[in-house]
């Protein structure tokens, strides 16, 4: 499958509860997964369910995750388990003139699958992507990892073939019997916006990654 | 016990990678939940684990989340079924001198256990309390759900007898030898933050609570 198709539903992907709102195709669910920083990573073992946020980016048809070898979700991620990896943006409370309807805005993505490990060469220009995804540049000036730091590290990868995407977006959708009811309706949106850099060192100057998240702040 | 008292870590609990993030007390995961609007649901049935987002409040010692009768995840919950309910709020991108330290400012709590339902007049006030924690005095504006719309909406809570919290917080932690690299070193905080609201209808004017948005997003 290449990056421009969609996927049809699986059993598990298929979207039942507001259908309308289920998305399928691979540039709805690759903007949701570009918009993160965190997705939440589920799986199961002897002790029952678990649900861990983590770090998360995309390459490709792919979805990475990385720690410490020593982490007992990626030991078990990395050994074949069944997982669900699923990435929500808040977008806004939506206020309806009934309680009933409220509702919230949102985009999320829910991914099913198994990780396969990354190694070598592959892992480390991976965690190169991932420097370069959280500031443009940067993965030229930092320190790279040497041999023992890369060797402490699991990078892992989920195809994204089995995937959906949920969105809802606009106003509130209320019954036409309260239509006339005095009550204030509409949308109280929420984003996730750049604050002010806090600067522990800049021996060289400002990197332009970093100017720019201080003009995002600014503007937001 | 009663809501001062820290929990012990149970062997789910219990935080592993950088144990001193780990926070076991009612006050720090409470925090963590009454700032938060969503949270993720993973529960497991015979096609795997699954992860879904859903709206979340907290009343007391429980947290409480809702939805239509015929959710496939709000049923499974209420059958009884183990489950684990995470709340992540990314607080910002840390930037270190070496690649490997790189990290992230969250808050975040996991919490395991059985949903309870709630019922008749207890499940009517829950739903005002939801209101009212999305829009404080909404409760008594709207019109209140009535006999088939409460009869279609399933109300659940999780007693917050088995969690934690993890937490980070601060600029980065470099390694000696790396601290006199000449990269950018910092923080590059996020914060979901309000936007101006978006009107449907003002029939009898701005409420307190819109009036407070507009000023937060104006702020922001």
């Amino acid at each position: 499958m290449n990056s421009t198709e969609a996927s049809p539903p699986s059993a598990r992907t298929r979207v039942r509860r507001v259908a309308q709102r289920g998305h399928y195709d691979r540039a709805t669910l690759y903007a949701i997964v570009d918009a993160a920083y965190v997705c939440h990573l589920a799986f199961a073992d002897e002790h029952g369910v678990h649900c861990i946020p983590t770090a998360c980016w995309r390459e490709g048809d792919h979805l990475y995750i990385h720690g410490s070898n020593g982490s007992r979700m990626l030991k078990l991620a990395a050994s074949g388990a069944q997982v669900c990896v699923t990435i929500t943006h808040l977008d806004g409370l939506v206020l309806a003139r009934s309680a009933f309807h409220h509702s919230m805005n949102y985009r999320s993505a829910v991914m099913y699958g198994t990780f396969e490990a990354i190694d070598g060469e592959a892992k480390a220009a991976s965690l190169d992507a991932f420097v370069e995804r959280i500031a443009a540049g940067r993965s030229r000036e930092v320190r790279r990892g040497d041999a023992n730091e890369l060797a402490a590290t699991t990078v892992l990868r989920l195809a994204l073939d089995e995937a959906a995407a949920k969105v809802r977006t606009g106003g509130p959708l209320d019954d036409d019997a309260d239509m006339a009811l005095p009550v204030w309706a509409g949308v109280l949106p929420l984003a996730l916006q750049p604050q002010a850099p806090v600067v522990d060192a800049a021996p060289a100057g400002t990197p332009g990654y970093v100017a720019e998240w201080l003009r995002a702040a600014r503007v937001g």
